[in-house]
């Protein structure tokens, strides 16, 4: 190296899957002097735009020879299949790790690692055979949601149960794969928060955010800078969970807020998350800068907007003449429009706007507005 | 079109030029919905890693028919070559266009336009001939600083002068090309300020940026919100200038601050600036953002932090091995750090960090710690 300021320029991130997360951290790293290689098989994955695209299948020994190259590889998504993780793992860091993603892949599991490591959840059962739904609902508390331990994204793979009969209609509905019966929780309102961890162990922290889905599928999110006692409350959930996990990278847990203020986490993602992309235009770090920075073991400090900020994703609609109103949009103050170069399908996330304003009155304000310009 | 949505998703903007004000452009332009194609014959050029990179002479036929193909196109630099533009014009807005660009890449005609504007500039001498030089200097003010009427930038082509002898000299070393004397303006601070106009006329207005420079280099820029009377004032300058140049598209002021709060207008940008770098962490819209749907002719509102914000340059110095401290500059709260993918060189801009704080005092307190960590 011909002198230590380009060591950084010359860092390279691979990432597991070409989506929008994809593009929003290659967005970020270019300015950090790291290039971001993507392996994806869509061609027309968003990231193309801003990082080397590997237009192959996760499993592709070419492509997964070319991100053992990198720096450190990350993912977007889960699901990443476990002969491309076993290939990676040794010749490059995966962060986070098959150990963190075996938990976070499965809800069953997930919930389990969750209490083991001294986090709250919904009561559940585990249901994988005929006999595991005998008394499931009543140990539950009389009705509950049964999703399918894997695969399940955006309310997809999710049934309401209310009866014994329902329970059994439900898992038959969902194929008999392994399961998770979980209990309903009278919560509040669902707020999440990012955790990164360095190979070092350095911590480093997201906002609080309240979010608000619609159809199972977020909608919004807003972080007004409040919530001293709950985001307290709720790094130190991230901190045990992501310590007890060993966690490698980011993570980002979604919490269920109880009526007393306890937090029970309702899902672990062993990646940034849709409700953190708020921090791209809150004047702080972004949350894919953290993940930059946490994934190649660079200093990390928590990153957190300077001043109120939202998000209202864009989500396909079925009705395909239903489109945002852009140019009013551009026109409202304290916008930030992104948009992810996906082709439109209905219910698919296809961009999203963040909105900032100098306090959370005027916020609230705006954002009324603006969610009435996004179908 | 199949839908309204993808309108924005398939607008491209051309650029000639490829350094690390394009790169800056298409980061922005990605989330916007908008591609990016640069012009540019440096195979290295920052903007390869976020554009589609045309690796060309500013002059290629293919290159500047493909440009042509663009909504529109835009320029990083002033002094593009007559052909190039005389290519464009016609066949793709450009913007800003020929008309105010023959005033801002050229001194004299420069500070003649902006007094024609009613904007006060320095007392000035054209110097074109050797009968030029003849009291010149008293005309000035009896001393001043000559600088070539173009292709100055950086404080390169500039020479101080206390002589007449000083004067003959200088002009001869700057080899007889034509040159402005520029009177010394005893100035209290230097700001800057960009200005946007859509071709519909709608105008908007950056951040009033107070900044040092080192050796003839920008140094830091600094925004902390208060100057409301010198922000006011640098914003009737600028819409007297854009409207009376017919402004398309985004440029920016450089103003001196007299002892008595009068702002003379020292040079025009016709595009984004250094200056202008911090809005990127803001938490408004950047100058980038602004450039965007200034060109694009997208509805555009004031572009301004809404915390206090600061820049520091990086600029390649003699000692190689002297370079900024990378670790310590992530570890410091606020640091924002972009690097441009360039090859380093004595002298040549090679990345900037941003620095966000609160309020102005914490800003103030980190601005120092951060200008120690960069040499």
């Amino acid at each position: 190296m011909k002198w230590e300021g380009q060591e950084r320029r010359t860092l390279s991130l691979g990432i597991l899957g070409g989506g929008q997360l994809a593009q929003m951290l290659a967005l970020d790293a270019i300015p950090l002097g790291v290039r971001v290689v993507a392996l994806e098989p869509d061609p027309q994955a968003g990231a193309r735009l801003c990082a080397e695209h590997l237009q192959a299948p996760y499993t592709d020994p070419q492509g997964l020879a070319r991100l053992a190259e990198c720096d450190a590889v990350t993912l977007e998504f889960e699901n990443v299949p476990v002969e491309a993780l076993e290939y990676l793992e040794g010749r490059v860091p995966v962060r986070p790790g098959a150990g963190l993603l075996a938990h976070s892949k499965h809800r069953a599991r997930e919930k389990e690692a969750l209490r083991a490591a001294g986090a709250g959840t919904a009561d559940f059962a585990v249901i994988e055979s005929e006999s595991d739904l005998d008394g499931a609902l009543a140990r539950v508390g009389g009705q509950g949601i049964l999703k399918t331990s894997e695969l399940g994204y955006d309310g997809k793979g999710q049934r309401r149960v209310r009866s014994e009969a329902e329970l059994r209609a439900a898992w038959d509905d969902l194929g008999r794969v392994p399961c998770v019966l979980e209990g309903l929780v009278p919560f509040v309102r669902e707020v999440s928060l990012g955790v990164a961890r360095t190979a070092q162990g350095e911590l480093a922290f997201g906002p609080l955010v309240e979010n608000v889905h619609r159809s199972g599928i977020l909608r919004t999110s807003v972080y007004a800078g409040a919530d001293q006692k709950a985001a307290a409350q709720a790094r130190e959930l991230a901190r045990r969970v992501a310590e007890a996990w060993g966690l490698e990278g980011l993570m980002t847990l979604e919490f269920f807020e109880l009526p007393n203020g306890e937090l029970l986490v309702n899902e672990v993602a062993p990646r940034v998350h849709n409700s953190g992309h708020l921090t791209q235009d809150g004047g702080g770090i972004s949350q894919f800068g953290a993940q930059v920075r946490a994934v190649l073991g660079l200093p990390l400090s928590d990153w957190k907007p300077l001043h109120a900020v939202a998000m209202v994703n864009w989500v396909g609609v079925e009705d395909e003449t239903a489109q945002p109103d852009w140019d009013a949009i551009d026109a409202l103050p304290g916008t930030h429009i992104h948009l992810y170069h996906k082709a439109w399908r209905s219910g698919r996330k296809l961009g999203h706007v963040n909105l900032t304003a100098p306090d959370a009155e005027t916020l609230r304000a705006r954002l009324e507005q603006l969610e009435a310009l996004i179908p």
